[in-house]
């Protein structure tokens, strides 16, 4: 590839593994997707523009109906490719004794030195989220059948991730710190946190939630926590001192994307999400997921 | 990452699965050496010069001693960094229930436009090799106990290949057509072939051997067509027209580096080993590693 004059390369590398990372009966389209999403929103979370991917898939030697699977899977690709305007610019295909595991990596462009970065946050920055949490959380949840009935909207946000590359792209000077929600909020805050040297405080009742997140929790409280810590919201975190609210106000608007303010960082070391009463919700150990 | 004006990027990607590209057994620092060797040997084929490189490690769950093996691939990874002189750029590590899986982005820069590429022979161009073939094949089976006694040198050409990148990077203007060999001569001249419409004839006799494999070979007949079809030889494989001979001297000597010329292009379709009675060794079915 011969990469554009003035611009830098962003790159990210994404495992997936079956019923680790989605469910193996998962149509493969959605599948491809999905990999694809996940990818995108880490090119989204710099700032950058997609352009294209390499793709290793390891599928499974017992495999059944695997042309089908593969065509299906395929269909996908393409129909994300278009979606997203990139490519397929190579890759690998292998036989595995163990589950269908797949590895996306995914090449961005951002004009030379514009990539957001996770440690440029100050102390007072705002912390602002993108759209809103815990809908593919709760998604899976109703796909399992934890939840019933289900909720359509919430599974097709765990299937499809809408990766926020249009606000990436317009948050160089405005966003002091970025990334996305993949591990979920508690988790990835953290990142922000140890690469700026600082804390965070979030008010729980901020969060936004979907109107149908929203009604499924009122008759399913136990699931609150997913909010915070489900994961697969790919969705934007991101800080921003306060003379920038007029700015991402205006981005909220040309985009049509929810942007709320839901705490602040801070200078002690500590990282809370505060409910009502100023208990702090992950003092009880509700951590982000942990892959180990 | 900033690329180099003037330059293009090549992009390579490769999944290596436990037990089928690498045994679970070998120690972890050699399976990293692998890894990254394999790949920079995609990269040597192009001609281009290592730049960095993206890691996916999917590890089991259940591993034993998880923390020492990390330790030890990890060291790999560094030798093999300062050997190369390229860095890890990024990567992702999740758990799998399955076998140990690892895919290696690696990402490289040439000149722009003088990328070597597999499209360009021509009829009546010569067909050379760098190296010595067959020597990875073997050196599993005296891994593998299947040859006994074993030999240390073969063995070594197993664990790690020595990718030819500086071959490729003085290749430009001299070869028409250039790959690595990784799944074995017979499997890959194909691709040669397919890409430039032709066919290809190799005298068997001319490929050239390491004193080990030929050693080996005498006292072990039965093991010849792995010189052809074992692959992991990671050499080099590229045609060139004959007045290119004197250059391709010069290369030789100052690399210290074999080359032989082993065959020659054809207009006829098919691909031909022969030996000294002119049969095709290849007829019997002796085809490349198929992946499934």
């Amino acid at each position: 590839m011969t990469p554009k004059a003035d611009h830098d390369l962003v790159l990210t590398k994404d495992a997936l593994v079956a019923n680790v990372h989605f469910r193996d009966r998962d149509p493969a389209q959605l599948i491809a997707q999905k990999a694809m999403r996940v990818n995108l929103s880490d090119l989204a979370a710099m700032g950058a523009r997609p352009v294209g991917y390499l793709l290793a898939l390891a599928l499974p030697g017992d495999m059944e109906n695997i042309d089908a699977w593969v065509a299906d899977f395929s269909r996908g690709l393409k129909r994300d490719q278009t979606a997203f305007d990139w490519s397929l610019l190579g890759g690998d295909t292998v036989s595995t004794g163990g589950p269908l595991t797949l590895s996306l990596t995914a090449i961005g462009e951002v004009k030379r030195g514009q990539a957001l970065r996770r440690d440029g946050a100050k102390a007072g920055d705002g912390i602002y989220v993108s759209g809103t949490l815990g809908d593919a959380a709760l998604g899976l949840k109703c796909l399992e059948r934890a939840i019933t009935p289900g909720d359509k909207t919430l599974i097709d946000r765990y299937h499809l991730p809408r990766p926020r590359l249009a606000l990436g792209q317009r948050l160089y000077g405005v966003a002091s710190a970025a990334l996305d929600i993949s591990d979920g909020l508690a988790g990835d805050i953290r990142h922000i946190c140890a690469a700026s040297g600082l804390g965070a405080e979030i008010e729980d009742k901020l969060i936004p939630l979907s109107a149908a997140a929203g009604k499924l929790l009122e008759s399913n409280p136990g699931y609150k926590s997913l909010i915070w810590n489900g994961g697969d919201d790919y969705e934007l975190l991101f800080t921003a001192p306060d003379h920038m609210a007029g700015k991402i106000r205006k981005i909220s608007d040309a985009l049509e994307l929810r942007l709320t303010k839901i705490g602040r960082m801070t200078t002690d070391g500590t990282i809370a999400i505060q409910d009502d009463k100023g208990v702090n919700l992950l003092a009880g150990g509700h951590q982000g997921y942990r892959h180990f």
